[in-house]
């Protein structure tokens, strides 16, 4: 996914006022209280996918709560840079923010696993783990240490592996390659003799021109098209090993939350379930017609990263993780315990279910359109 | 999925007062009317997943209404019988539904969709076709003639093929099977020669035991382990090709919802939101783990379909959609033209996203777990 830096951020600016003059509610008989609460996140306003699910999080309780509870988003930038939300929430700065976990490794490696982990889980399976696998308790375990309550609010399903300038034909093509993808992707390229060289996303465009970098991941076809990297490679490599299915937090000050009447707090559990249903249905719409757009208009070549490659990525991975699970913090080794068993289960099920649904559907035989 | 009889739903009764006598709100300064709402169901009440779901999704919209919208839920038989729930929400004797749009063939073929359709969409496709492709609007365009406005709200993900007393080996083997499995996937395997037996879900056992029947589908591990079928055959087969993602649906009274406060229209679309994210989820955790638990402690044997007997499955399946596209009502060509061409685009974005990823994740490498 994305780091962005503060030039990404003026596009959003606009939007921004114009958005938050139309959120407030006209519910005067019903308010109680008017809460005025700021949502930062670590996106630019009109960022597609991620900006409007956070401002479509925002509208939701902000309509919902009938006034009592009006929160106006910040873009990155607008009252903290972006990958700073965190602490602004534990610090009171801003009440809430929408973002993405695994952008706090620096508090603990265990955030990565509520966006997600190389071969790790996909976004049903995360769903799963969080609301009905005990990953929400182990998620609460962490942050409460921060005084921050989080929850699942979005996902942008499976990313791109990315673009590269050259073919990858081999796990030997990877050796030497300059290339941006942040957090533990990286860590798992770094394994295979990559340089890996973090970029903010609006650099990543210049940097692949130039040929500072060989390649770069971004997002998926409904955001990368946006940012026009068809325009320097065509190969388009997939899948996202990466990032099978990244989950999007919305972060909460704790004291802040549990000092709110208990059907708004109740409210704010409710539109981030929503929002999270919202936000990948989103992603997986418009990757199918980005997709389309980048192939037929854009002469993008769709590459899949061959099998040894694969295979050498997936056993670096089993690396990262083992060493999570070695050497990380007890949080973290706790958190990494229970994701491995659950990931083994649920394996087991989504083999059966929808992988084997959608290779079944890729066999040998006519079905109109 | 399920059909019920009456004698399903008995065991549901005395949950069903136990679980409203907890679900009033006591808000009453806020509260400027109390609506007593019913929400009829096709399943009995306790029945996990469909019927839990139900009742919590009562439970959200009861509660964050602060007491305003009070939902009562009705099993199947308590207020009308299963399978009778549109009819209800269309004439006004109940206000809301839990239910299958695909239980109302009798209305337009075209109501399958929002369900399931063989070899159609999964449970993230069908949530990206139905809030962002289109499909909502069509579903409107369907209902509305009867009077209901319709949300999703629930989804059973992937479902299993189902048990069978012989193992499949070849197309042949299916030719004169006594096989119970209702709606379109009935149609399928008709064309196939399988005789199809429309049996009510709680009659599947005694069916299966006596032989009258050679298999059936129900739904899955969670709900499958319930009803004891591994104590008759040990051949549970995979994948359920008939329902890749079966979406529930909430039923409104359409002057009954217009008639209500903004907001609280707002909240029961917040709500059916909330709801398919979570259903979903739950059925994926607990498939997980009731899945171990057949195999490991009931000996059950999972059995993949054979090659030919998908393909064969498949070219069924697109027979039967070709028939809808061509001699459907005008309402059900309409949906039909626009779900397989979104079908044909999105296939194409799961191909190298999710298919990609979960395939890659099957590939040889060390792993913790």
């Amino acid at each position: 996914m994305k780091k962005l830096n503060r030039r990404d951020l003026i596009a959003g600016a606009a939007a921004a006022s114009a958005a938050a003059a139309v959120s407030t509610i006209a519910k005067p008989a019903l308010a109680q209280s008017r809460l005025e609460w700021k949502m930062v996140t670590s996106w630019p306003k009109g960022l597609p996918g991620l900006g409007t699910g956070a401002e479509r999080l925002a509208k939701r309780i902000t309509d919902l709560s009938g006034g009592r509870l009006n929160i106006k988003v910040y873009s990155a930038g607008e009252l903290v840079p972006a990958l700073q939300c965190f602490d602004a929430v534990a610090n009171g700065t801003a009440e809430m923010a929408h973002d993405a976990s695994y952008y706090h490794l620096s508090k603990s490696f265990g955030t990565a696993f509520f966006t997600a982990v190389p071969f790790g889980l996909n976004a049903a399976e995360l769903n799963a783990w969080v609301y009905f696998g005990g990953g929400q308790e182990l998620w609460d375990n962490l942050y409460h240490d921060f005084g921050i309550q989080a929850y699942l609010a979005g996902n942008t399903g499976v990313q791109m592996a990315g673009w590269y300038r050259k073919e990858i034909k081999s796990l030997d093509d990877m050796k030497g390659l300059k290339f941006r993808m942040p957090g533990q992707g990286g860590d798992v390229l770094r394994k295979l003799g990559v340089t890996v060289v973090n970029v903010a996303g609006g650099e990543i465009f210049a940097n692949l021109q130039s040929g500072a970098i060989d390649g770069a991941e971004w997002v998926g076809p409904y955001n990368d098209l946006a940012l026009g990297f068809y325009k320097v490679t065509k190969f388009y490599y997939w899948p996202g090993f990466h990032e099978p299915g990244a989950g999007l937090e919305c972060m909460i000050n704790k004291s802040k939350l549990t000092a709110l009447p208990k059907d708004l707090q109740e409210l704010i559990v409710n539109c981030c379930h929503a929002e999270n249903d919202a936000m990948l249905a989103e992603f997986n719409a418009r990757n199918g017609e980005a997709l389309e757009t980048l192939i037929r208009q854009h002469g993008v070549q769709l590459k899949q990263l061959p099998r040894d490659v694969l295979e050498g990525i997936g056993n670096a991975s089993g690396e990262v993780m083992q060493e999570l699970l070695d050497k990380g913090d007890t949080k973290t080794k706790n958190i990494a315990t229970n994701f491995v068993k659950f990931r083994t289960n649920i394996r087991r099920w989504t083999q059966i279910s929808d992988q084997a649904f959608v290779n079944a559907r890729s066999l040998n035989f006519k079905y109109p359109g």
